[in-house]
């Protein structure tokens, strides 16, 4: 048996162009200092192996979203600054002190909290204080910076690391919500003691410019998948996904193929069953939409995409081409991410962070002039 | 801290109505034998939980996809009989022997390498034989079942476990595929040694008659989906996912939520941030689509859904009745599952298989009268 064969894929991750990515995304965000999101296991590429590498390349600042994320970020790398979106929580004080994790604190209740646990203790606790400006999801309100300005002893205690926001149409750099936020921000910031700022996710960190701030938080940019939706990047693909043919079939007669008999073929076809399926992360919405390569040669997946198995039409390719074995391209190469995230109806984030589960995951980097392969069992599989 | 407050959201998965669901098919089933398939991690509520209350339920046959899902089930259940439906792939043979696995031979080539690897060891090995019939994704032609026919020598050393196929279209009884199916394989089956037969899945075990064959492998009914699209069932609910409000803010004027911009509410509406997104598989889909429910009272999703939150519109809702740390459900109870999965515009299955990788799973089971409560800690969370 070889390693693979315990499962149905392998997610293989590029941790030099990860490397490359973040310098471009270093040297575009121009003086500001370039953190990472590695938040839902680094995108689905595995916390470890992103962090430690990004850690080798001089981040020094990390973004999670949950507790649990940060917890664990903190065992892989004992240094750095770990700041936690969601931000903290009542009765969750003592694990951020205990795991050294900076919230970021979204309302003037978790400022409250926060003030309050830290002047129990006899040193101030570092937090960085959220403002939305247009998203509407987490952030503190034009109305909470107003009570934090006129009572700013609830920052007592709290040593401000920096003040961000979220850009909610920065895949769009023309769109005038961006600097309506940009202009809200800076004003309602002017309000609160002064610290540096973070404005500039993937997209706004390429932009450049006023849509950075001090600190930039980058995360599917680094990952290889466009952050635009309306124009090209220079970023290095990352992630590659391949799978096994299991079996090939050549119908004899017109038929249909998967379930629902969604779509019916004509004599002759020859068929290539592959081991993914959406239990795997490769979307139910890519039946009879997405697309595929065998040594390089372009193929449509046929039917729907089953929880373990999808069917490729191997027909462009000459017969005995395509064999039981036979290693196909599901994502990277031939099929670039952000193409099959739109075959998917969705963005890329989504087609990366749900890849993962039951694949096994390969990460090759060169070290010292050779490449070294390093392989990650995964849980359940 | 809270156990929860690790995590975004907590799937909670009841394995008495598990139990209640298996007895419910294997009644359905009449005279077949009961088995279960538990692949992709029993369809995301976990293999080890599952698969133990179904054995402890009586059930015999497990039927998983990949050979490292077999390994890991037979690490949890050393005697029962364990299913691999991709079937043995060169150089993993020993390893099907090894783990006392039983392959599902898809086709003439896995047949032969089975048959070939039996033949030099002292005793016969189980196999069980998958013949398409219209699938056209593994299973043996009909072509292929002549060879077998013409040279049973290719079964020598197999000991015939049972022959299997798979329906199409079993979600709706009336189509003609369906009775097509079961022609054939009657058909075909006859000109190979007589064994058990397996045709039903979850739809056509609750069909019931010639649906079923010997033994049915019922999987998504189990987990209290309804495996048909145009009718109702009587299972019982299994998973419920709920999740907290990280936040709650008031629209003070017309604004738009979420990334995009993509929904535009007016002044008063209240807001409702929670700390589940699609990298915790509810699916991107969902946004301005999607429903949840605050204390019986069912909210919608608005906005797009992002990676890891989601914001509800909880207007319908008393002020204050909503606030920070407050429980959503987001799949159960009165948001069902199978309503959620067509507002996502997916099958139940997807649903199921997509949660569970960063959230925290809870089982709970009735035992000697008192309520049991595991609380099982996930990877990378």
């Amino acid at each position: 048996m070889t390693q693979s064969q315990l499962y149905g894929g392998v997610l293989t991750v590029d941790l030099d162009a990860l490397a490359s990515n973040f310098k471009l995304l270093q040297a575009a965000g121009g003086r500001a200092e370039c953190g990472a999101t590695v938040k839902a296991d680094a995108y689905g590429l595995g916390l470890g192996p992103v962090a430690t590498r990004l850690a080798r390349e001089g981040c020094r600042r990390f973004f999670v979203a949950t507790l649990g994320e940060g917890i664990t970020l903190r065992g892989v790398l004992p240094q750095t600054s770990i700041y936690v979106f969601d931000g903290v929580e009542s009765g969750s004080e003592a694990d951020f002190v205990r795991h050294d994790l900076v919230p970021v604190l979204n309302s003037f209740p978790q400022v409250q909290r926060w003030s309050a646990y830290a002047r129990r203790g006899s040193s101030r606790l570092a937090g960085a204080l959220h403002i939305d400006t247009g998203m509407n999801r987490l952030g503190m309100s034009e109305q909470e910076v107003t009570l934090l300005e006129r009572a700013p002893q609830y920052l007592d205690g709290i040593a401000l690391d920096h003040v961000m926001t979220h850009l909610a149409c920065a895949d769009q750099p023309e769109h005038p919500l961006n600097a309506q936020q940009i202009e809200l921000f800076e004003r309602l910031r002017a309000r609160l003691p002064a610290a540096p700022t973070s404005i500039g996710a993937s997209a706004a960190t390429l932009i450049g410019g006023a849509y950075c701030g001090d600190i930039v938080r980058p995360g599917v940019a680094l990952y290889g998948a466009n952050p635009f939706s309306d124009r090209e990047h220079s970023l290095r693909e990352v992630v590659r996904l391949t799978a096994r043919v299991l079996q090939v079939r050549e119908l004899s007669r017109e038929q249909s193929v998967g379930y629902g008999a969604s779509c019916t073929l004509p004599p002759g076809t020859r068929l290539a069953t592959v081991s993914v399926g959406y239990a795997d992360g490769y979307l139910r919405s890519l039946g009879n939409r997405g697309m595929a390569a065998v040594a390089g040669v372009r193929v449509p997946v046929v039917g729907r995409v089953s929880m373990d198995l999808i069917t490729l039409d191997v027909s462009a390719l000459p017969a005995g081409a395509v064999q039981s074995g036979t290693q196909v391209e599901l994502v990277g190469g031939a099929v670039p991410i952000d193409e099959l995230a739109r075959a998917a109806g969705t963005i890329t984030y989504e087609i990366l962070s749900s890849l993962g589960t039951r694949l096994q995951r390969v990460y090759v980097e060169a070290q010292a002039g050779s490449e070294r392969t390093t392989i990650q069992a995964r849980p359940g599989a």
